[in-house]
């Protein structure tokens, strides 16, 4: 077993997008767990759009990664020291242990993960943080209904393709936006109805086209262009998932909010935002219910995993501002 | 009785605020009934920022007014001619008569005013198309429970006016945002909790000190700077009712959109547009409730009556948009 555990610690506060000035590689002893703790040796680390965010000195739904501190992350692995009661040495927990290779922990947020019932990556993708949040999402505050015309963003990401493969399931007509003829080969492949490929411009016309009568739902991880364009497209009574807005998360200034805004008025539209950890208390019914799809092979949980430890961490990043990944975009250490 | 009658007619599109270019008084004889019609002498004309809309050639909830055609108005008058069953000679009625001084009517959206229950203005006012506006957005859209901070915009305006006083009446921390130290001195004696002058500027700052820990409703009229500064501000779970977007009308170009929409997120908020016309089966309950509080001396039904008859349409419009009205803007004909 190593003595020492690399770990990537935020230097500086990036503007616009993270650099190698953004972070600093350490290495310091491999924790002995004190009473009540256990020590983690993590396999997979999560990449997230909302760890952009967490760079920044703003508040928001958790405070900011703080200057010299271990960038915060999802992770799994493995326990390899235990003065815990509940975790013993060989059990598979994921947790917020952050961007190390080993990490100590008082099990608070930690949760059990069942190999036998799915893969590790698939604990940090559909039966993660993104599958609660596609879950909860779509059918909280969506209120998705079987025959709703669901117009999903990033659909090939991590959430998004959740999203698609949900409302599939539930009787919807689904439309996916993606960048690239690969990925939208790829969810065509996964049964949506209409695909987008943002790379080909005028994404109003194109959503227009995609969804003559209206959009009943938009699931939206992006924001800018593709949020006016859905909101010129909506149908009566339209709902607007605010979920994220990956197309700023890197800009520098407050970008431009949605001018098509008063679509909202026309079409007696809402548009709300939410934040998974509100449902944590109902996370095992979205986990049976896309278990029980992936089990019925009505789901594909798609995960792409980069090589390369913790050190990769920084371009791992970047990689998923630049759509990198298909699915979930998982770091192995 | 007059042979001739005056109207106001579109006579060509405005670009930004309208000018004289836009319109034309034009005199036609008063119209005989036919079958099943009737024929009103208009005494009272309302000024709606709705109208400013109804001028641009796009599609939105009601279809815009033609070249060429009799301004479309809500309005009240006396029935002076008739061979409807309905309506006798006499009868007092409100509907979207026009910017004219007669109109023949086959009684469809008409109703009766009982001028025993309130005076024709307040039918226009309170108990017209504003009041409907602000107790379905607040109580519907706004979903308000007691309790509740209530942040209005346009407050000393018709719907504002309105919502700001029904709000404290079911038991709101109400704050009414207004232009000017008159206005806001009006806002003070109905009994609001806190008024904020627009042209103090930093609007931001000035909601965040009228609302420390939050909005929970925002009512909001007029878009722009203060859409902006209340999405900065916006308690937990809260309802940003979108009920119009004044500062916008004027636009030459489609305004920026609101900076801030992403607060909807950390704030686990909503934005809901809304038109009032879907409430029209439950007109009466509203009448009823702010009737009731006009009685109990709870509610005060203000309003701003201009004189000049159907020539001064013009510069009445341009009145509304300037604010010279407390209340609802009327124009006398």
């Amino acid at each position: 077993m190593p003595t020492y555990s690399k770990e990537v610690r935020l230097a500086q506060r990036p503007e616009g997008y993270p650099d190698s000035s953004t972070w600093d590689v350490a290495e310091v002893e491999v924790p002995e767990p004190g009473p009540g703790e256990f020590v983690v040796r993590v396999e997979l680390i999560s990449l997230d759009p909302a760890m952009r965010g967490w760079l920044n000195d703003v508040r928001s739904y958790v405070p900011p990664v703080g200057i010299g501190e271990v960038m915060r992350a999802l992770a799994a692995g493995t326990v390899t020291a235990s003065k815990h009661d509940g975790y013993a040495v060989g059990d598979v927990v994921s947790g917020t242990f952050g961007v190390r290779e080993y990490a100590v922990s008082d099990g608070a947020g930690v949760s059990r993960l069942d190999l036998d019932r799915a893969p590790m990556e698939t604990w940090l993708g559909a039966l993660g943080m993104p599958g609660m949040t596609a879950y909860f999402g779509l059918t909280d505050v969506g209120a998705v209904a079987p025959g709703d015309t669901v117009l999903v963003s990033a659909a090939a990401g991590a959430v998004g393709s959740i999203v698609a493969q949900l409302a599939k399931a539930r009787g919807c007509r689904v439309i996916g936006v993606a960048g690239g003829q690969e990925k939208a080969e790829w969810l065509r492949g996964l049964g949506l109805d209409a695909v987008i490929d943002r790379r080909e411009g005028d994404l109003l016309k194109q959503v227009r086209t995609a969804a003559p009568d209206g959009v009943d739902i938009y699931f939206d991880n992006v924001g800018g262009e593709l949020l006016d364009a859905a909101l010129a497209n909506l149908a009566r009574g339209a709902r607007v998932v605010l979920c994220g807005a990956v197309s700023a998360y890197n800009e520098e200034s407050l970008p431009e909010g949605p001018r098509r805004y008063m679509s909202l008025l026309v079409f007696r539209a809402r548009m709300e935002g939410f934040v998974v950890f509100d449902y944590r208390d109902r996370y095992g019914e979205a986990v049976d219910a896309i278990a029980g799809l992936i089990d019925e092979g009505r789901l594909v949980a798609a995960e792409t995993v980069l090589d390369g430890g913790v050190e990769a961490f920084p371009e791992a990043l970047l990689g998923l501002f630049e759509g990198v990944n298909t699915g979930k975009l998982l770091l192995k250490v």
